[in-house]
């Protein structure tokens, strides 16, 4: 049995050497966080990237909470194009949600062994963000315009895990409602991160009812432009090809809901998700 | 008129020498944070602790928000001996306004010129908690076990200001509700700190109508044994006692709804709130 | 009371954010030096700079007691363009004056609390001079040639005050007279100070009996060049120039027999002095 | 097929976290080394330990191959206790082979992608020697008498794995030959290492001809008196005691020949070798 | 010819191993520091110290030049028991001329190439001083009470080599004349000097009309007590036995007339000057 | 007796000055090493080298005991054009020589009060390299292709002197013979040397029976051209102007027989071997 077990490292040294002291941002979505399993198996797969000397940071959304929230106070969430639409009440509610959800994640990865800080951009002016207004006045929903990279460098000094929560700061200290997975690109290309993980909850990128393990930049927006990708799925493929137009290595598109998935991609041979690069 | 300003700088001057480089812990109520004015001016007179080579960290509490939004979603605050009875639904609702709280006075504090970075008890395990018995069962109500300094140093080391919510987390991850007062003075204690300062919504400690400007320790249990010292000041009393009995060098307390006092107490000569020392 | 010297604090908040951490040369002249109200006031002022993260350092002279010495010692003071003819004798009188000078500032500064070191252009080469001959052969008058910044950077690393004698020493050991302003000007260029602040005995430039509070480098020049600007204020004022088009942010003229002039300059709103900068 | 990885990968977590950052002896003879697939095998092991941020150190023999080349140069191999009597051409053979030896393996293991780098006792005087005169006087035989952890210490620091080849120095420059096994002890317990692994050429320590996994000191000293553990097993044994009494957490005896063997007894739950533990 | 040169190096090779790393306090005299070939040879001999690795420091004095100046200026120097009484005015003779004698000697020695810097016990505060009444009311004659070690570990580490002139600050910033033999000595203890070198105009001690090479504490203060030992040399030797009684390995009493003295103390084997030992 | 002594230190001041800090390639052939006091000479002035503040390191041959050993083992060596032809048996032999001759030479520097360190072109890869068919396939004789500085660097701010043996590893492992005089002329460039020296069996390049001890490039390559410098000179000769043809400042052929030369050449006045400079 420890063969097996001994076999298997030998498979994965390839991978820890390639991945080594490099910097993997992970964008975890609602299904992960909302199932204690889940979480479990997110939380000790992150531990195992610490243990291994990769530097992960993770950047979460939290839309089905919010609007669970905002339906107990009476209010009635609406989109437009996707995007919540933002008053001021639905931005108090927002961040409350966010950061409960942010803290949440903190301590469970602290109980499997990291040492995770939860922050928004609000802290030390992570992000500085400004009003979008792409599809019109739809309130306080923002888009990043500066990330403040030495507040994650320094906290990668310590050692930390930096779990960040998507709300950004205008320069005049309004509080903006950032799209996460947006947020996290830009908070990888900041960063010149090897690598952007999306975790949702499909197994990858489908055509003709089949994944497609590998994309390069053409080809993904050839897809999208071709309607072939559909639905939420849009807007994370455009992510992962923004990332990767922008210096980092390699994007994936894994599903959550596989709790060996996120290891599974970095260290399994297998096609695992949809990886995105540049080339 | 440059002349009233610069005799004032040299009258600050010996309390400027005196303070330079100590730590101080500020904890500041609801009444601060509820007003843009005074919130504002709390946030400049941090910044000039900054400026002036004092490195400030905060903890703030929460209770009347708290209170709103259960009231909103239809749950019933109940208290017992000043605590609040929390159930896990409570305890919920304590960790979305607290964190709220927590990045609104980050933010604040930023505009205002500051690095300030807003954690809470998980991250990084910064306060281990076990659940608070002494008047029985009341849920999710903790108090401080251990303290891991090491996050705060590291924050100082960066120049950064740490805002805190007294929400604590248990060696098995469970979430605790702290009481600001009593986390505030155990973590002026685990840091050595120069000062505490407690800003309520009184002017101190009074006694026949007038305030005490100061006090020892057998000074100010004697106030609380005799019953001189009544309701919430009880709480507040008794944390700068224990927090100067084991180290502080002073506590103070001051009127929050004074914009001047927290400078005042600091840098003006003349009776400002309640000093306790040790002797 | 407390109100007002806090209202003060908020008022000089704004400088202290924008000079913390800055570089600050100032020139004092005999006139302060040689009345000790002057300079204890002067001492408390660079000791309050010090306390708000300002790094200072000072340029002194010491052009009358070198005369009175002389005259004790039967020797005949002489000048040539407002220069001071120095054969060895005169020099070895101006080396003992200044050096006694210097370490009386020394020793007064540190009583108010700050760590000032002494030290001339000899120490570890900081002022390496030529042989001035623009007015002809007049003795061992110098020109700075070259600056070793590294000994204020490493001084400055320690927390120190350097404290500055305007004594310069050749490629071949010759100890060489300085004119104070010119060698205040060259370092502050040299150290890419923010600042720099001569104190003199009047209120700054005048025209037409009243204060300029205001001049760019062009405007300085006119008044030079029209004569409006006369005597001991046009070597200043070209100092001032010299700096400001090099680099420093802005030169001040200030009158030093005014014991709050040098921190008014700095952190009042009102006019102190003459400011002059590049544009 | 991913899955199986992966859940591997969490099976080893808490040994990884257990592990991190520990300083881990392993003493390799010469079966592993004198088989190419054998010595890629340990090589691969070595830099899976690096890769998850374990800090390894290999001490290593070289007895057969010393034999051969003594053959082949006409010499004639003698023993004592089953200590080399040494005379001082047999002691340049030991040397020149070990060294060979030693760099041979820090090829091996570069290839592999560590930073290895090759040390006798002679460098910086790591080993200093006298000569061991417990069974007489079999010439330049030596016992370690003082480490110089210094010179570990600061190849740690850069991220080089130290690979130690058993010859000592003694304090007049004499060179000694050391036994392997003893001076790997010596140098775990100066090192203060988490563990010493001593890789043989059999499953562990048997007894009724079936493995015994677990001892503490007291049990294996047991084995040796009553002769149950014999021949080549007992220095190895009183090594590991030796070890563990002196403050290495657990020795570890393993079969080299086995490749996944070095790796298994690290992360495998199953019984692999025989641990032997202070208690 | 280069072979003597060799020669003598490997000759001086066990003292440079000895005395590398170390500090060496040198206290000089007028004799050398008035003779402008005596004063490059020592300059010459200190660059060889810090060329070899050794931290030498300078205390130096200047009785004679103090007496000259005042005579110019129709003060009368007067005396009782060897110290100089010192009114105001003849404190301000001393300090002008001991800061000319420590910036010629800096300069001096900036041009064989080291890196010193002149200071006195009042920059950083660095020799604390008190009213010294052993000899009854001598006017500003001070003993060191107190030592800043920081100021000169701080120079050391950028590598200066400090030249100390004799002068004292109360604490209440009143400026003291010291005795240069018993502050070397003082500042040799605080800073665990190896070694303190007294440069006079005698070859040493003598007795019977014979230079005694080597002396323990007891045989010291035997000759001091027998009255053979005399005059001048009586201080220098009760500081040399203070000095080694109180840590520093060896003081060594030279005549600072022969240029080579101080370089063949150190590295030469024959006998040069006297030698005192704590046994 | 003691003036001699100083009176050389004094002469040798400047080249201390000169060459303090700097890095000094040292390349020692076998006459050296087999004479046991020459070798010891030769530590004790690399030991003086180290002590006034030299950055040494040492490559070193070993021909003649490959020879004897290889004969001893009933080998037959063989050469073209001055390469040994190597085999893998030879190769093992060479390596086995090599690793033997460096320890012996680290022990005796360490006697001597260095702290010595021997590697090959394995340690850390220091020394990549690939076949060199530039005499047709001779067998395993290498050309270095990279060097990797950093091992370098690293020893020396430990204060260790490394003692290299000529051995390349190549990219997939295998084991290369280097010629130690080119590779000791690749070192050098690679460290940006301030000399490479080159102790042979004669005095220097001669010309008509006398010994030639300044050369430029030009004039070098002249004399090898026109083929004045013969046999083992050549190569060395080449060697010395490959080096300062590529940054080294100078290169010096002197006699290792005359166990002064080393720091004759350094620090005596006097015509020692042969120096060859870029002009």
């Amino acid at each position: 049995m420890g063969q097996d077990v001994v076999s298997n490292l030998f498979e994965v040294l390839p991978y820890l050497e390639r991945f080594h002291g490099k910097t993997m941002l992970v964008k975890v979505g609602g299904n992960v966080l909302n199932d204690r399993k889940s979480k479990d198996c997110f939380a000790r797969s992150i531990t195992f990237l610490v243990c291994v000397g990769i530097k992960p940071l993770i950047v979460h959304g939290g839309g089905p909470e919010i609007t669970t929230l905002m339906e107990k106070l009476g209010m009635k969430p609406t989109f437009r194009n996707g995007y919540r639409v933002t008053d001021e009440q639905t931005m108090e509610v927002v961040e409350m949600v966010l950061n409960k959800i942010n803290k949440d994640l903190v301590a469970t990865l602290n109980l499997s062994g990291v040492k995770a800080i939860g922050i928004c951009g609000k802290d030390v002016n992570f992000l500085i963000a400004e009003k979008d207004t792409q599809y019109g006045d739809i309130g306080y929903v923002g888009k990043v315009k500066r990330i403040n990279e030495d507040l994650v460098s320094w906290l990668f000094q310590a050692g930390y895990v930096p779990v960040i929560a998507p709300i950004g700061v205008g320069e005049d200290g309004t509080t903006y409602n950032l799209n996460a997975d947006v947020a996290a690109a830009q908070i990888a290309i900041a960063l010149k991160a090897e690598m952007i993980i999306f975790m949702t909850d499909v197994d990858g990128v489908m055509k003709d009812g089949r994944l497609v393990s590998q994309l390069d930049v053409e080809e993904a927006l050839k897809l999208i432009q071709e309607g072939i990708v559909k639905a939420g799925m849009v807007p994370k493929l455009s992510c992962a090809v923004e990332a990767v137009k922008n210096g980092v290595k390699s994007a994936r598109i894994i599903n959550g809901n596989d709790p060996t998935a996120l290891l599974a991609t970095l260290f399994a041979s297998g096609p695992i998700g949809t990886i995105v690069t540049n080339h």
